[in-house]
């Protein structure tokens, strides 16, 4: 089993890539670390223990970490998620309680006691990833990869060049491009191979129980943000690949390249420039994501829902 | 038929291009004028007379224009195109001459005495368009059209996101999609469509005569740089999809969308923003290609230098 | 005699360098131009007939040039020179009349029939110069010098760095600082020592004839915007510093220095950067002013109104 | 007594900013933290073990915090202050040790249990305190005020616009002008005047003690470097105008400003664009010292030296 932390926004896909790092076998969830992003830190440290009380995961630490981007007001994106950052489902007030720690100091503390190096799945914009890289340079060597959903070596959905995750804290994400630490990038490219078709709902509706009702309403609401903003007939569901990755490397493959954060363009601010021809002349300093193994993807979601539920 | 001024910077793609704009008998080859781009002005100019002198084309003026960027120093391709900007064949001395007028005086010239409004296709460096358009902004509104090759949805050729004819002259670039006059960009998503197969090249040596073969032997040095560089199998004829746009409209098809070069950015600089989603929220100043109908498009370029031939 | 061509933006102090240039034995006016800055091209054109007609000036062709930066919308400055870009005297109609050259024409026209180098002082956005250097590259050798007024050693007068002159094309100012040209820079640093105090006031106002009295108007109004928009107890008169230098270096000390035009900041665009210390390693572009010798300053642009009226 | 703590990178200015802040009465001096700048984090923690134990400052904790910069590596000023950051004198091994904690833990610390709001006085690159504004946003509160040395009104000192503090980590710098804080600038167009003039080093040489006689030894050398490197005659002693603006306001008369950093120019990243006359329309953020009261500083200064000795 792999070790690991996700810090996530939720977000309908960070919900999902909840459920997928809890449920899964493959992976020992050791905390859920959350950020502002999709909606306010308040709102999606909520939603994180909303998912974890409907999933029943009674035993992960829940952290809130930075309510804001290092340079810039928090973008939120209400436009995607809804009012709550969740919308869809009815919650009720969720039964886990947030720690007390800041998810700095439990991301710290884990990675300084746990007997074997811990891996890092962001899945929101990289704030709380800078902050301890730069709060505990140390660490880095306890960090055994970073493996984030994020960036495009493609088109952006934010602007034509920037995905939203690094354009929300452009710095944040140059920081840990820039670290001592392995990194992994799933971007658009990939993630956008995720899709929520008709076929994936209906396996989602095939679950007994409760929770898999509550991954449909979110997977409906989502798909219809993703219809009406972007035109996809089936929603792209991001952040659960970037679990998949450490779950089981093979179902998404990599390239070495080097990978940089654009924070000075008018037009392209916080794009991924992904040097995958070699034309910048720097050493590759990321794994980037190429493709999905789309399938075996699905059926490892819907697998972990199922174990959960 | 459409009267038309090829502005280029031959480069083996651009010599196709004046080989389907002179041969085709839906365009009117006016005036072929040069710039710095691929390699000096001095050897972009002396390889469009080359290719006129081969291919026989002696009544239509060729004049020389800018020798480098409005701002930057010019930072030729001669890794693509080789010395010459034209390597591969062995070429005499030229026996068509260059006019003593400047590009920008013969394109003004042209514009203000024709009696219809004329299509410029730039498939080099924008550094004579935006010349013109500054100098002489009242010929505006003589222009049909500019359809240009350059720019991406995508990624770029020179760095991740920028392609070549952009990157080495952006502010013109900037002044051309800012300018009042109908632009269509032929970018590399699609000119990557234009592909050099072996079937392609089988079609060249199936001509009769000397241009054929100077065809084979200019697509064979593009291929190997192609290959060697960029790892492309066949290699992409960029230029002539531009002509062929205009050609024929319905070999390219474009969807109208806003176009900005990042003038600022430290990576990103000379990338062609297309905003396809309407992100930024800035009214479509431009028509961009995104499909080429590929077979069309060979038959139209090997009838051109078959009727040349 | 310096044979000088006079680019311009009039503008009050564009118009007293007019007089300057004109009524100074140490200068052959040659020509005047005009750009749009301080108003538009049409407005800045008519009052540089305006300024020839009131002091006889009727032997100096007058052509009229770019309307607008390279790159950017013209922003003007009707803040500080009025709706009419020369507001406070009463005009009549102007009898000299505008030439039909464009500006860039004439001095190219000039520039190669003169029988020695000329000098260009530019006293408002370097548009026509830049454009002149990229139409006619091999001009530059016969350009004695461009003695420019424009940018800033300190600070800037429209943004905190940024000078009006500069900021309005930084791509143009770009272009000469860059160019094979001898370029000489009268900033701001310089230029607020040329103040327009009620002693200096008080000599226009001793000038017999009609000249000094329009002169005084001018004055008045351009004393009042500055004491509004900027504080100033006497405004500063910009533009004869530069044609001042010309006609006696001695009034205006240079020390030589790189300078560069800052042309992608976010808060900085258009501020020239001069490396006085040598911080960035490059070799000097530029001859910078750096004191001005005020009194005889203030005689000489007194002579020669007195000599025009 | 208003109670601060010294965030600093000794340096030759930070080391009589130290003796400054302990010797003063008007100060009570908290805690002394050091960040990477002048030198590395290494070597100023171990400069300001050297001073206080030198100067007898036993009682007041020093802590280290961040080795360098958010997103950039470390430029250090070993031209300026010698290999070890503060040349010159010969020190023995410090007997004042460095605490455990680190500098932001110790800076909240005292934050949340200090009886009244703290004065945060950073001379050096703004790193530590932009993460303790990131770590822990809710201390803004307690921050009574962050007076710091650091940018410029004018021209820089390493770059022709940029401070070398704010320089070193522009993204820190903007994060606390940005910040709900109350901040004071003291940039050089007042440090400017805090010449160690000879007469200043024969006040020095005039205190009885160890002290004095290491305060001419650091001054010799600092005025050494900066007669070469800037042809000062007079070194300027930057850090202490930051403390005596806190002894005393009056010393350090002050103006309310907008102030942002640059971060995205080529040519001035680190540049305090300081909006002294409102050009970009933003309410002020900022107090900017414009004028130094030297004597009476020279005074405190030498009062503070002379105490501790």
């Amino acid at each position: 089993m792999t070790p690991i932390i996700l810090d996530c926004d939720p977000g309908h896909d960070d919900a999902i890539a909840i459920l997928l790092a809890a449920g899964d076998p493959a992976a020992e969830l050791l905390a859920i670390t959350t950020v502002g992003g999709n909606q306010t830190l308040e709102k999606t440290t909520l939603n994180a223990l909303r998912v974890c009380t409907i999933a029943g995961i009674t035993d992960v630490p829940v952290a809130a970490g930075c309510p804001r981007p290092l340079t810039r007001p928090l973008r939120i994106a209400d436009d995607v998620h809804g009012e709550s950052g969740l919308d869809g489902p009815t919650f009720g007030d969720p039964s886990v309680r947030v720690s007390g720690e800041h998810a700095v100091e439990l991301m710290h503390r884990i990675l300084t006691t746990h007997p074997e190096p811990v891996t890092l799945v962001p899945t929101g914009p990289l704030t709380n990833i800078a902050l301890l890289l730069t709060r505990y340079p140390e660490d880095a060597e306890r960090i055994r990869e970073v493996v984030l959903m994020g960036g495009s070596t493609e088109r952006g959905n934010v602007t034509p060049y920037a995905e939203a995750n690094v354009y929300v804290d452009p710095e944040a994400a140059a920081i840990v491009f820039a670290a001592e630490v392995p990194v992994t990038m799933c971007g658009l490219n990939v993630t956008h191979h995720a899709l929520v078709t008709p076929e994936v709902v209906a396996r989602f509706e095939g679950l007994a129980g409760a929770l898999g009702r509550t991954c449909v309403e979110l997977m409906t609401f989502f798909g219809s943000t993703y219809r009406r903003l972007f035109g996809f007939e089936a929603p792209p569901l991001h952040d659960p690949v970037a679990v998949a990755r450490v779950l089981d490397p093979a179902l998404v493959r990599c390239v070495d390249a080097h990978v940089a954060v654009e924070l000075h363009g008018e037009l392209t601010r916080g794009a991924t420039v992904v040097d995958l021809h070699g034309y910048l002349g720097e050493p590759p300093n990321a794994k980037v994501a190429m493709t999905l193994d789309a399938d075996p993807f699905w059926d490892r979601v819907l697998a972990a829902v199922s174990r959960l539920g």
